[in-house]
């Protein structure tokens, strides 16, 4: 159905549009199409959506790119090609360079959290008019030196210093992700909806009640000096459960149903000697 | 030379070990073994060591998987495999599993950083003794209702709601980068210190098995298309009671006594007979 799709749709554009101006990505001399197709999927799960690429070995378009887009076609239609990063980054307000490596270059050294934290200060203070953009090399040694100087600071990751190799898509996608997720986002909990239904406190008093006196009944509760303990420790397992109304008339459901599960077996038994 | 290399891994290992205990990784009946060595790469870049596997589609070991691991040749050889989900989280304090969808399931649903904070905050607690693990569902569709049924948490990931299909390498290095780069001094959660003597999973589903065959005698588990989800029901509320390893004792205790009991009761009216 048109409508729905349309309204979902819109749903999805205002929820991206209160991350911000995406930056943008740019991929200097990319060797395998493969890699620019898993960089677009990368991109757009994460809501980013400008690619532009520099020099790309195997020229463009590239089938192998759209294919491993999984999807993500819009990307890589309307990625720029550029033949060198300086015309590339040319109408850019601040630019990032990713690096593995440590380099002697004096400049800021970003995480990727940190990077987009401040992508997203500086499109808040401009009003959206900053237009960022962050760098990633070639698959087989990244950015060149001068490359680099382009760059207003240095994006590097936090990995295993003993297998601290991340391919391109890898990269692109934890940079992506840190621009959509984050800040608070990344740790906001979330609670099913059904919360709403939760117990009243006198629903578990009376299930208190109910599995007490069945407990006493039965001779679990035994002996005297011990049941308020007892009777403690039961209760804390169930306040912790964190009980819905309908999940206290089930469990009370199940302690008659066990009871009279005993006296329906004992009364099996002397069935068979009839 | 021998000696820089030992020095820079002693580094590396000194550096994870200030991480704290890292989650063990279940794949749920992965598909294509590419998938697979991904999943291994994306984990050792993040200090993930143990693998689990449930009934991988294409059997093991696989070649494809070593060789998409890229050199995480540990991770592949060290894989553990198991038949069933319950089999391969038995011996695990906490669970969390990874859903795309939303679920009508009545568990947290957490994002990757705030399950990554929890997980450190839990080793903490315990010392490095509470066993956590992360599962991730088949490429195609993800994990059954039965098998998210025994995690204590979701974790979903915040995505680009027009184009939010991750595959199963990338949800494992969200959550692997995540744990690894999350910001736990952002995040501190306090636990109770009697949290180190959580149950294990497989007294957990010891527990279920005595519960839900007590309640198949007592007639309660009926009619036969309903019983699932009566199933499900239950044990979400005794997999969010958190509970200890005594009290899963209590509980056992709890359910024969209330069997017995009925037995009890129908003997004295006999009795009276006499």
């Amino acid at each position: 159905m048109a409508g729905t799709d349309k309204s979902r749709s819109d749903e999805a554009a205002d929820y991206l549009a209160g991350k911000g101006t995406p930056p943008i990505v740019i991929l200097v001399n990319p060797q395998l199409g493969e890699n620019i197709g898993a960089c677009a999927r990368a991109m757009l799960n994460f809501g980013l959506t400008e690619m532009r690429i520099v020099n790309p070995r195997d020229g463009w378009p590239n089938e192998k790119a759209l294919s491993a887009s999984s999807g993500a076609v819009e990307v890589i239609e309307n990625a720029k090609l550029f033949d060198t990063v300086e015309e590339a980054v040319g109408d850019l307000n601040h630019v990032y360079a990713t690096t593995a490596r440590q380099r002697e270059l004096i400049k800021p050294i970003l995480f990727p959290g940190a990077a987009a934290a401040e992508i997203k200060a500086l499109d808040q203070a401009s009003n959206g008019a900053a237009k960022t953009g962050v760098m990633f090399g070639r698959e087989r040694w990244g950015l060149e030196n001068e490359e680099i100087s382009l760059a207003d600071s240095i994006i590097t990751y936090p990995v295993n210093p003993a297998f601290s190799s991340l391919n391109l898509g890898q990269a692109v996608l934890l940079f992506a992700y840190e621009w959509f997720a984050g800040g608070d986002e990344r740790f906001v909990v979330e609670m099913p909806e059904t919360r709403a239904g939760r117990a009243e406190k006198k629903d578990l008093i009376n299930l208190f009640g109910h599995l007490e006196e069945a407990l006493t009944t039965s001779g679990f509760l035994y002996p005297p000096p011990k049941v308020p303990g007892m009777v403690r420790n039961l209760r804390a397992i169930f306040t912790r459960a964190d009980l819905m109304h309908h999940e206290v008339l089930t469990l009370r459901g199940v302690i008659s149903s066990l009871v009279r599960s005993g006296t329906a077996n004992h009364q099996r038994r002397p069935n068979k000697d009839d």
